[in-house]
């Protein structure tokens, strides 16, 4: 068994040690007789491996008393859907921060579903390689929530600081976040957000799970007509469990927080390693003409890196290379070309040496 | 390790030989270097995992061409949503048939979503014990389609036969069939349906996967407005992957496909054995006045097979001496109490075995 090196955007890698306890437990889990796949979801097992899933995401994240934590299908993108849904009960118009392909597509779909949307900022026309200020938010005046992505898996664009939600007349409005590829990269404090939802994909599991994070207050602005899956507060009644929900997916959760918690040791601990691994790959794009990133500074994620060479023709090579020396799935997205390293937390930072030592080489044989 | 009996109605029993391929690629899918949870769903390999999935569905069921094979989140109970979105774009009424829970929370769904809804035939006052005859199908002058549930889980009633949806005037609408619990049980004739859906806890893999088979002539009949993720045609357009699809559920489920194919010998293969299974656990029932099954011979579901004890005093112990015994999740649902034995696929002909020993025994020391 050889374990190559993924950079995937997602489902991305997960730590090799969570997958050795799920390859150990899956036929029998801790002598129960059956997997956790085959338990039902009101049985006490299983819903003692989901309370703990919950109760470990929420010493890792701090998540507030007033706030549920909820367990839902569908993927970030469902959430384009239940966001309007669940937030605009009362009237008011969703507010966008555009900075990229996936906070579009929030947008995109709340005009789909007929219910308006003002952009509050975009920085498309000037190529989406910083996020705008916070004195740039040009929020509505009927503003009911203002959306953001922290952290856009595309462009590789992240943003440096929480914005502040302020209609023109002052009032505060919730801040929705879509934190699908920078959650559990470090703290955050969850009580400047209304909302936060994230796929599981990247940070948290496999894919066919999604956390939203939702304050308490906000449960009672739903609109009156919505299919009862999409309902935040029935899913907050019910412990996310309406209906059966993805168990193998919280439980493998559940394994990833435990890891974060007691194998990695806390937000901090994952935040230090996480900045070492950018500061270590963007150093090699830098300090090279052959390779290059757009984004400014202040912006560059640490868990997407886009880079591209100097010469494109070259990519092919680079890529076949890259593969043949157990660094997979680098390639860039197909919106945007060249490379993309994701380095999200179960990324080691031995992958990040091998990838900055293949770079260099590959650079002194072909640049 | 030592693998229990698992009668659970879902999340359901998986086979042994599935779990053990699933355990020996867990960390190394077949030399990739990484797990099929770690592969994005736009990849070769994982893309041709799905597409053979799809490929094996379709042999064992018999799919015709023109049906498309969807595979979605959110269980069988977000299609309660989605199939009215889908299917009422062009008027109409959805129609019922109820015969127990399930096909009266699809109802549910339809009137909650303000779209009305026409109740074709109910067996609720005479308690669900037998289905309605074909001749008692009162459908809507204005039907758009025919809703009803093959098997019921939660009563054990199963249809003996597909009913013909036809309006008063004589003319056809599509039949759409909830197959969660019986599908791949047996084979069955995919060219009756309009619209066949299914949640995978029971036959097909983990929970956190749906598939829905529609034919094609019903992939134009939308509501204009609807979230994008809802929309057959959208998803078929897509592969089923508009957005990250649940990779390791789909993975799951073409390995629960390629075990029925060739470990068990098809679904006829399968009927036969889940006959046998079926008719030992009923005849263990009828030959005791101790235990007792309500529902009429004709509709006694294979799948799931709800039981009494002449005296509910003894339940609480029936169920600990057979929990004992290596018999698991042998209490029935909540909303009906005694005891529920699900007879999946993954059930092997020797749990029945044990566990209509274990009845005769119990009787013997209880009776």
């Amino acid at each position: 068994m050889t374990r190559q090196y993924n950079f995937c955007a997602g489902p991305a890698a997960l730590p090799t040690a969570v997958l050795e306890r799920a390859q150990a437990e899956m036929l029998d889990y801790r002598g129960y007789g059956l997997s956790t796949m085959e338990m039902s979801h009101r049985s006490a097992e299983f819903v003692a491996i989901a309370e703990r899933a919950e109760a470990d995401l929420r010493a890792l994240l701090g998540v507030p008393d007033n706030y549920k934590v909820l367990f839902f299908q569908g993927g970030a993108s469902l959430q384009f859907s239940m966001l309007p849904m669940n937030l605009l009960g009362r009237g008011g118009r969703a507010n966008f921060v555009q900075t990229g392909i996936w906070s579009k597509k929030a947008l995109a779909e709340v005009q789909n579903l007929g219910l308006g949307g003002h952009v509050a900022a975009s920085t498309e026309t000037s190529g989406n390689i910083a996020v705008p200020r916070q004195q740039e938010l040009d929020l509505s005046d009927d503003a009911a929530y203002l959306h953001y992505a922290a952290n856009e898996t595309i462009g590789g664009l992240a943003f440096d600081y929480t914005p502040r939600a302020r209609r023109p007349d002052g009032a505060e409005v919730p801040l929705v976040c879509d934190m699908s590829s920078s959650i559990l990269s470090g703290p955050i404090d969850v009580s400047q957000f209304g909302v936060i939802y994230a796929g599981a994909q990247k940070n948290i599991g496999p894919a066919g799970l999604t956390l939203v994070l939702v304050r308490d207050d906000l449960l009672d602005q739903a609109q009156a007509v919505m299919p009862t899956l999409f309902s935040y507060s029935a899913m907050a009644k019910a412990g996310s469990m309406i209906n059966t929900p993805p168990t193998y997916a919280w439980y493998l959760a559940g394994l990833v927080f435990d890891w974060l918690k007691n194998d990695v040791g806390g937000l901090e601990a994952m935040d230090a390693i996480n900045q070492r691994k950018a500061d270590k790959l963007y150093a090699a794009i830098d300090q090279s003409d052959f390779y290059s990133n757009p984004i400014t500074s202040l912006n560059r994620s640490r868990m997407n890196v886009p880079f591209t060479l100097a010469d494109a023709r070259l990519d092919g090579e680079f890529l076949r290379e890259a593969d043949a020396a157990g660094l997979l799935n680098l390639k860039g997205h197909r919106s945007v070309g060249g490379m993309r390293a994701s380095l999200y937390n179960a990324v080691p930072e031995a992958a990040v040496d091998a990838l900055t030592a293949f770079m260099a080489d590959f650079e002194q044989r072909k640049g």
